[in-house]
């Protein structure tokens, strides 16, 4: 199935690229890599939610804003390679989670970006992965998440 | 000497490797490139050890506990490309220690990662790094350790 | 232009490079991608200035040192390819940030470094990036900026 038909069936609307809160691009091409930035849970420039986990935040609502982290980063995929029928794989996850220092669950948040990502890609979407808990990100977001593809050509 | 030799001369056993604390999976191959998860110092499923470096475990800890993250990460990688001989250099390493606020030796934790993988590659396992302190990692562990490994064809 | 004029220009003059705090090498070259460590705002082995952002550190002391972390990884990377001429491009920046538990700002100190490369490299210094704010660094530097390049045969 075309990915793009694969998104209407996850009944996922690919939002604008908003724009970075830095001198920097939302992604990157080189060679048969793809380097996605940081992408906040953001709709309209708001971050939908702030604080940090394990104090104000739960950890369900972090989830689904680790989803809208994934959905921010396949738009942004999208727009710099023109169709995301494009994407042979997705190879790493990288996941930060705002949180208090005695929170241990951000395996749990990130899985939300991952568990799109696998619904969306299939086997090829499997990803390598990390997934820390930080002490704070940009716009008192409780998640950041980049990521990285591999292209077609 | 083949690494599997060396392994035995550094008196490592790779352990079994763990179930991936969410949904990615352990090593992605892309390309010349594998991306090796972060590695928490887990054996059993049971993290070694609990707790921020700077508070309640030390240094010299953690840097025991880095060195059983980069094994994991070896199990695992060894397991994806069937042998370790496979593997032609380390490219990066990206450690986290779980650290207070007012800690500043993450490079000696990290080192115990490092140093490993210098004794079992040689040149080819010198690597770039960066060595930073969270405020929590999963399953409230002292080190995360993931890793990008050069493979051979 | 040529890169080294441009440096000039700019009126940057790129230090020694600065022994790796731990067993690693400053820069990793594999395939067309360089590697370069996690680097501090160090002169002369002293961290220029220490402390937390939101604490003593202010966004913009901090801006000046992503900077220096930035000039700092491009000395590295010209001993370890000769000339910055071989750089091809930019792919992404990893930028660590230490901050307070309540900061919101680490985009701005981090485009101390990127706007560094994009002033340096034009349209082939846009990047992706991560700008993420951590609970403690090495030598307790307020910034550490890593990053990925690539790199003409």
């Amino acid at each position: 199935m075309a990915i793009e038909e694969k998104l209407a069936e996850l009944c996922i609307i690919l939002p604008e690229v908003a724009a970075p809160v830095g001198s920097y691009v939302p992604v990157r091409l080189t060679g048969n890599l793809a380097f996605v930035s940081g992408m906040l849970p953001t709709a309209g420039g708001q971050v939908k939610q702030t604080g940090h986990v394990g104090e104000g935040v739960t950890t369900q609502e972090a989830y689904v804003l680790a989803r809208i982290c994934a959905i921010n980063g396949l738009a942004a995929l999208k727009r710099a390679i023109g169709t995301l029928d494009r994407v042979k794989g997705i190879a790493m996850v990288q996941g930060f989670v705002q949180t208090t220092s005695d929170y241990a669950e951000a395996p749990k948040v990130i899985n939300g970006a991952s568990d799109l990502l696998v619904a969306l890609f299939g086997d090829a979407g499997r990803h390598a992965r990390f997934a820390v808990g930080v002490a704070s990100l940009p716009m008192n977001a409780p998640v950041e998440v980049a990521f990285i593809a591999e292209i077609m050509p």
